[in-house]
């Protein structure tokens, strides 16, 4: 996870991590933070998920939280360790939304 | 397609349309623009391929065109038309990679 700290910027609050529910769960998570008085709100995604990170963006973006904007888009590699010893890469994405 | 032009800089060369083929299909694409003198190439897709489309930009970049860099990541929403008169919303991704 180095790498990812290196672009990314570890520790910041107002993460929302993209897993596999519909894209309407995440995009509850991410209006919920603005309206808890966010400035920004990060989403986060690896591999297949990243699809539906840009959609979680873009449908808070244009129906919710209207006065936001993607403030930073950033894509880089990540190394997992599997479950035999071996190595894979996965892409990841974050998505900087701010108001 | 309006709404994509406006962001997205129309008619531009270089563009490596993502698909459902293995992402190595499209990074030969990436890669040959590049050795074919191309100073930047926009790695485009919609929906699902975005996942792909990173995958893509993240292995050209690593791997085979390591002076490149990402440029710029615009996404975007298009409304596609379906068979039955309907309307939908997917999203979509441009990534430019440059040397």
């Amino acid at each position: 996870m180095a790498e990812e700290e290196q672009i990314m910027e570890p520790g910041s609050e107002n993460v929302v991590l993209i897993g596999k529910k519909p894209a309407m769960n995440y995009v509850l998570a991410v209006v919920t933070q603005f309206n808890s008085g966010a400035k920004s709100v990060k989403v986060r995604a690896r591999g297949n998920a990243i699809s539906r990170a840009v959609d979680v963006a873009e449908i808070s973006r244009n129906r919710f939280v209207t006065d936001a904007r993607v403030d930073k888009i950033a894509i880089n590699s990540e190394e997992l360790a599997n479950e035999d010893g071996t190595k894979s890469k996965v892409s990841a994405i974050e998505i900087t939304l701010a108001r």
